[in-house]
């Protein structure tokens, strides 16, 4: 039984952002007030993306880093958290703005995807407008460091696109190239998240490196329970049917075991399933029942919860705190949660 | 008569280049390297683009202009213009990548374009990659001021591609329109690398304006003449077929302006082309032939010819020289050039 299947496990995550609501609050006026612009479908179409909800976990992370290590917004002038947040949501953004093109995406978030909506041609350069709006707002950053740290995960993130793009849609996908992959596509801005908390509250260097490590590990189990979730979600806070990685031919965790330990014919099943113009639901199902019966998704999912440990494990080094309790609160979420 | 049909400019550039040819071996050798990834199909498809010519205009503008304000290149460490040249270049390469998958592009630089060649999907993540590649290099630029700039003229030209893509399909869109997006998409980003070469020189707050107004001119001046070549380019040196922004149904100012002044017949001809799924060659040279009998052609060349003297005028300011007499026959070549 997996957490989709029974556990509503948004409550949790309201609690955890509760001391930060306020906070969070400001990151929404400046994700929507950024992208101004006098090119009238950008603030459109970037409304219809930011604007359907997604868990702002970037900005939080940010937000609760830094207060954790003491940080204390300026009375003075702008909070640069926020800035930052903002930076790592239009980041997030552009990402998925490409990533539905390349994939050709139906659904985000329970609605048509951008690119369903508006076109692929206006969700590429949207995107693009979007990366551009964040390093030009990063560009003001005081801190030099914040910058390298973002810069380079948005790098890192390009290159888990490309790799995703050469690996992902072949069953030769290894589970060692699988957890490269999604590091460099998911984890890695998630980690970064962490690391600019951890800068703006003058953490120690050991300290920075815990809380990316935190931010890592969040981050793998954050995107294979997401791996998981495609083949089981029940629940209408999904945002999207499920099956869409095999009927995009996307080869995830689930699959790869699965394969790795089928017989014969089921891998020959796997293949042709893999391969089909049109997964019928009467394949979405024998194959799930394979991936059921090698035990794909309980591998995948005991990996995700392997990460949350890790991730906990890394908060060691920290005295208590209410910050300390949110951050284990989000490690426990990220493999509970149903959306 | 226009330029391409009878003038070969290849070796009036070659001269203007001559005495940076040194430092624009060092822009290739960094070109080369900055794009080395352990994924293996990005230096691939990168090198595809990159390494298929080019005029390395903006690096050539970094270079000259720096040069023009008595800039020295630091002797005990990196030439920190090699790096905003890489910048620069890798900028306009990765909009050329997802500009010619919004435009289904055929042709770039007398071969494939890397979406024929590679497909779309790989085009876009790698355009990604090298505008996050760019932004990582630029982050580690000392000059705060050299970054915003970039950045800026970055966002801009991600606007000018989404204005392209509203506005440029239509026979409604206007001369002002058709100006405004060339600016955006071409003449700001070259306008970016000679300011950036002259906040390297330290030029005086003037100085920089106008030369960052130099370089907008000589934008506006290149993209005019290119959507006149357009039409008219019969030498192999243009590197793709002419007639492809009629073929895309992209409406430029030769077309903006036969609309215009045409009558109503050909005026119904004109739609008619726009809309065709496939552009005849008989319709392609009925269309032109409209377009030189209403002057459309003279119009743009003439405005291609007027921001060329402008820029010229921008230099008035400056002391005699031979970076000054480079960049006097840089606004007559990209108006004389045929490629």
């Amino acid at each position: 039984m997996y957490p989709s299947q029974n556990i509503a496990a948004k409550p949790a995550y309201d609690r955890i952002l509760g001391p930060f609501r306020k906070d969070l609050m400001l990151v929404e006026d400046a994700i929507q007030s950024n992208f101004r612009s006098d090119v009238a479908i950008i603030p459109k179409i970037s409304n219809y993306l930011m604007d359907s909800g997604g868990k702002r976990i970037r900005p939080l992370l940010v937000l609760i880093v830094s207060k954790l290590l003491g940080y204390e917004a300026p009375a003075d002038k702008e909070d640069p958290r926020i800035n930052y947040s903002v930076v790592a949501e239009y980041i997030h953004a552009a990402a998925l703005l490409h990533d539905d093109v390349v994939d050709e995406g139906n659904f985000r978030r329970n609605k048509l995807s951008c690119n369903r909506e508006y076109g692929n041609q206006a969700s590429i350069l949207v995107g693009d407008y979007l990366f551009a709006r964040a390093y030009e707002i990063l560009a003001s950053a005081p801190d030099i460091e914040v910058v390298s740290a973002m810069t380079i995960a948005t790098r890192v993130m390009a290159e888990g696109e490309v790799l995703q793009l050469t690996n992902s849609f072949s069953l030769k996908n290894t589970e060692e190239l699988y957890l490269e992959t999604i590091y460099r596509k998911t984890a890695v801005l998630i980690s970064a998240c962490c690391k600019v908390g951890a800068m703006l509250g003058k953490g120690t260097e050991e300290q920075i490196k815990s809380i990316a490590s935190y931010g890592y590990n969040i981050g793998m189990a954050f995107q294979l329970l997401d791996d998981v979730l495609d083949y089981v979600a029940t629940d209408d806070k999904w945002g999207k049917p499920i099956g869409v990685d095999l009927a995009e031919g996307k080869v995830t965790l689930p699959l790869i075991w699965a394969y790795s330990q089928a017989e014969a014919n089921d891998k020959t099943f796997i293949e042709k399933s893999l391969e089909a113009d049109e997964v019928s639901s009467e394949m979405f199902e024998k194959t799930l029942h394979i991936i059921r019966q090698t035990g794909g998704l309980d591998r995948t999912y005991s990996k995700a919860q392997e990460y949350s440990e890790m991730a906990k494990y890394d908060l060691n080094m920290f005295e208590s705190s209410s910050q300390l309790d949110g951050l284990f609160a989000i490690a426990d979420y990220i493999v509970d949660r149903s959306i």
